[in-house]
């Protein structure tokens, strides 16, 4: 039996109700709610990789990430991060502000490895000097390519000052998350960000964090626990997620 | 017979030497000469594309090159422009400053054509409202890949001031070229640019400006006026080579 998370099992109970399907991604889907402004997202335990031309599944997934994303996005709302993060409503269900998703993913990378290290040529495991930051437009028929900022202005996908803030913010993230997951004896290789504009138009962090959109490494064995388990078929895929909800100091699994 | 350039006519005929070949390239041959500050260089005909996966020849075209390329920069050159360029030597050959090349290949976009509309989804021919820059490593193993400007400065391969320098000059020189290809009647789709590093450390415009480096269409027809005629087997592609060096108002071939 699953721990429920402790929003939903005292009077914090939510009487929000599930609306209609919005839309179904790769590894979530998005409900509306009675709330105009907030929407439903439940976490699928399916996977997919290399623009989903890889696809399996990988058991509880949905529950850690959904797990692993809430604790996340509170300790960086506490760091003054604004995201969409509301609350958890069950182990694989959580609630979030309802963003317009800029289409965009922001990768911000500590250490060279996946696609940055073929694009250049470099071993897996050179640490940058400094954070490289890359966009990628998200769109699944032309394979989410890399671009830069003359390609988002071109495209109109954002605004300069809202390109700025998403790189100042990229950064701040990777600051109070390579600090976070190093106290938990993990090295923050790079990670995955996207950001959405509220009803209001106000810039905030949106989607998911999790084994999904980061590469984790464990800082003694350099054991990789993340999506790459999966991607490249290095087994202990499932252990990998439950390993970092562990980490972060999360309820038992009994 | 060919007219000679007249730099190798009359009183400015050079004693200058050629020398040991010191690199060739897959449109060029670049020697020694006895000054260490100056390398002799030979355009060829041979013709490649899609990182040399098709190859070919093109009837003239070391020819057309040289002289095209010769008189663009010669243009650049009294418009303010720090180039590489010295003299012709020969029809097919020049000489220029010897620089350490930048392993960037900086591309200036007007209207959306090959790579660029092939990675963004749109359709060729829509025209930018600004001029879009891209920088590739220029790496064949690797492809050629475009990077931003995180990656050069991670690669060392240009510091942040020459970086800001090129994509100014880059700027610069489209807007001298679109004006004197406009008054030839053709529109400057995109071009790539290469830089180098003189003796002094300075950096100047270098390699070549063609055919081969940019997309010319004829204003009126739209017709492609540069390599896209070898790349996508149009036909004609010797006369388009020679069509823009006459527009340029070159001499008569005799």
């Amino acid at each position: 039996m699953l721990v429920q998370p402790k929003e939903i099992t005292g009077k914090g109970k939510t009487s929000m109700k599930r609306g209609e399907l919005l839309y179904e991604g790769k590894a979530k889907k998005v409900y509306l709610t009675d709330d105009p402004d907030q929407v439903w997202v439940a976490y699928k335990d399916d996977a997919t990789a290399y623009n989903a031309q890889k696809r399996g599944s990988i058991q509880d997934k949905g529950q850690w990430n959904n797990r692993i994303s809430a604790r996340l996005f509170q300790y960086l709302g506490e760091k003054g991060i604004s995201h969409h993060f509301i609350k958890e409503l069950s182990a694989t269900e959580q609630l979030v502000k309802r963003v317009s998703i800029i289409p965009l993913e922001v990768i911000v990378r500590n250490i060279a490895a996946g696609s940055l290290a073929k694009r250049l040529g470099m071993d897996e495991g050179v640490r940058f000097s400094k954070p490289v930051l890359e966009f990628c437009y998200k769109n699944d028929q032309l394979g989410d390519p890399l671009i830069n900022d003359d390609h988002i202005a071109t495209l109109g996908l954002a605004s300069n000052v809202q390109l700025a803030q998403m790189k100042e913010v990229s950064l701040l993230v990777n600051r109070f998350l390579s600090e976070k997951m190093g106290q938990c004896g993990i090295t923050l290789v790079d990670f995955k960000l996207e950001f959405g504009l509220d009803g209001e138009g106000k810039l905030v962090l949106a989607d998911e964090i999790s084994p999904d959109t980061c590469r984790f490494w464990d800082k003694e064995s350099g054991k990789r626990l993340d999506k790459d388990r999966f991607r490249r078929d290095l087994g202990d895929v499932e252990e990998a997620y439950h390993e970092i909800w562990s980490r972060l100091g999360g309820e038992a699994h009994v």
